[in-house]
């Protein structure tokens, strides 16, 4: 059986006039878009773009909905309800898929943006409210779980396809989860480890925790980082590592 | 064969802890929705709220996209691209389809709100922008069009579905189209006034103008008009002297 | 020495077409507006308006900044930095000092409105944030804190003009807070059980907690609320109590 | 006696983590900093930010203030009434003068910015609420108008302080109005023509313009366009080369 992964990154983060990322020199390397929605960044002609660059290149569609909070790009803890939140992800998960379908495509997935992903790992009803929204306005779309969280495990209990979310360029804990950004080690910036761990991940089901220790993993898609220099360099570097190893990568 | 004609309001225009309309009170005499997008007015809630209730009173779902001008709700002309109506316009259909389909519903109709459409009337560009989005987006949709204007000929002629739309409370020049509000004797304040105008249109295919004149008029949709005091009674009115002629309400 | 209070009440809440509250019924009976200045609610024409209202009844002038938070209210708690708390404290003042300055006025106080208000009151940093703010904008302003916490005893301790705000339909705990929310019997429904805690406040400087205690209290403003049925009744019957009693009402 | 030209360019328009311009790099070179307030562009921190900057350099403060159309960057045509013009800017000037206040400091200038400005120009009723709007928020204000239209005329007789807007990358028609950007010739891109131009305005009070007539011009102020490559370099040598000449750069 071959190996496969799935490559995504954040797309049309740009409004208005105002311009973010670097989405053609990522988007050669990745095989899932996750495009902003217009809560906490795009606008209606970024996702119209946006989708279609990604229809170009051959990379699924995503919506990656965020908390209505523009000014914050969607990064601030807001006190939403679950009820909020539900109604937060249908309104835009609809709109994106409204864009695809003018474009003749359809979505394939949705990630939770930022704060709003972030505030989903450790609480059950939000992820159970994001996971039903989801599957609510169409039940073939794979909703985007961070590895290791019960986010995974619950949303996975609800019959949604769900995909399990891993990073290169972050280290982890031995109960297998990130650690977190402001512990030293959080972050990987050498590439070459950042494939061993990948390539650990895909062909092994495991990852080295900070402690030594080995743990398993469920590494369904990888997140690529588009708003960093050098990104683009980054994402090609770990493809055709995983090229290279006779790993597919795609949906 | 039965005669019939649609009768649809505006709808779902509250906005976060400011209501707006009277959607219940309405509800139980039309039959086409025309429910806000988030834009002009609408929020996440209030469109699940409006896309419930009009499904518990059996009521078609339709979307009301309007000009991204939340303060104004959108009833200040704006200088938009064709592309950026079109955009604006995917997004929104798209926004509300996908509520309806967390319902298990799907729309039927589309009518562009306030001053996004009064711009389309007389304006061939926009009136193809609006048009294709729609059908872009779900080519079974309906496009409301003015009755007598260029607006109808021109989506007619594009092959999407279109309704013609009337007013019962807005009295019609010798050519078809509304008197101008801000002329004398633009409205009609008298209900049986309007029932009489209404049942002409249906029965006979025929307004008379307000020079007396008899023109021709194609009566798909009569607008109801529920932001006014005594429109539930107004709406109910209307409804029972339809049914009391054997016309039916539906679309 | 005459005794006084304050009688303070938020106003300007309507936000384009939508309307909320009833100003023109509550201004007679307060000495003081807390105005909205368009993040949670209010609009240009609306601070324009409210500013002319408040100033035709010799009603102070006060900014009532909130969280940006339009769909929410400002009723969410948001993770904002105090860098973020500051900075949107200053920029609202300044909005609302302009439409004062405009109509011949100036800004007497300036309360923190809903989420924003309580977020400081247990903290530190935020209550330095939002007194330093006011202060920065214009040292004659007098920032109002809820009686009885950290928040008065901060800002009154950085040089700050400060106002003590009490409630005259909530309920104390033994400890000079209020009774929270969610508890039982937190709320006074009751005009007559009002009137005798307010003048209470007033007269002795004291509050009767809910286990029977007695506790000091400086009750230099207090909120009216004006958003439910009754408001103006209930403002209404307070002042007249407080003028009975030879109390006068005024800032 | 000492010529002299003020140098003015917009600032401060980024939104959010979106950024836009380069205005450090300006700063240097021009006397007058247009400082976006919020509804075309801006937000809290960035105006604190860019008031920072500006006072470090020396630089005189202006409101900039725009329509409130964050999307299209106050760039789209919008039928405001003009109690909604006045409206918008008392709010926006009032919000910049707190940023100012806070930091010590006061507004010396009001330049509408994008499409406000350009619909003023032709336009008494919109010039006599953007002048009204700053002279009642503080009469020592000085309000920017385009030089040689009927703007600068209705607002000097409403007895307000007022600029007389220069441009040195435009041409000019032999009305003393500019050369619509549509129209050939209507840049200029070579900065030594600039410098010519700019050099005639001040020492002759003319221009020459594009049939190559001679007519006069008072230039009180230039506006330096920041956000196009090499626009650092070009107010540079602007600036030099009025130095050079004896002419003196402020306000």
């Amino acid at each position: 059986m071959t190996l496969r992964i799935d490559l995504n990154s954040d797309m049309g983060e740009s409004f208005g006039v105002w311009k973010m990322g670097n989405d053609e020199a990522i988007l050669p390397f990745v095989s899932s878009a996750n495009i902003a929605c217009g809560f906490h960044g795009g606008d209606p002609a970024t996702m119209r773009k946006t989708v279609a660059a990604a229809l170009k290149h051959g990379v699924s569609l995503g919506a990656h909905p965020g908390l209505p909070d523009l000014q914050g790009f969607g990064r601030r803890n807001m006190a939403i309800t679950d009820q909020e939140a539900y109604d937060m992800m249908v309104v835009q998960i609809g709109a994106l898929a409204g864009v695809a379908a003018s474009q003749g495509a359809r979505l394939r997935h949705v990630k939770a943006h930022g704060q709003l992903y972030n505030m989903a790992v450790n609480n059950e009803g939000l992820t159970r409210a994001l996971a039903q929204a989801t599957y609510d306005v169409d039940s073939d779309l794979v909703f985007f779980c961070l590895a290791g969280t019960k986010m995974l495990d619950i949303a996975e209990s609800m019959g949604l396809k769900v995909a399990s979310e891993v990073f290169g360029d972050r280290t982890y804990s031995p109960d297998g989860t990130l650690t977190p950004r402001n512990k030293p080690g959080a972050m990987i910036e050498d590439v070459n480890v950042s494939i061993k761990q990948v390539l650990q991940m895909v062909q092994q089901g495991t990852i080295t925790a900070v402690d030594g220790s080995t743990v398993r993993v469920r590494a369904d898609t990888l997140c690529i980082h588009g708003d960093q220099p050098g990104a683009a360099a980054f994402a090609k570097a770990i493809r055709e590592a995983l090229i290279a190893e006779g790993i597919e990568v795609g949906v």
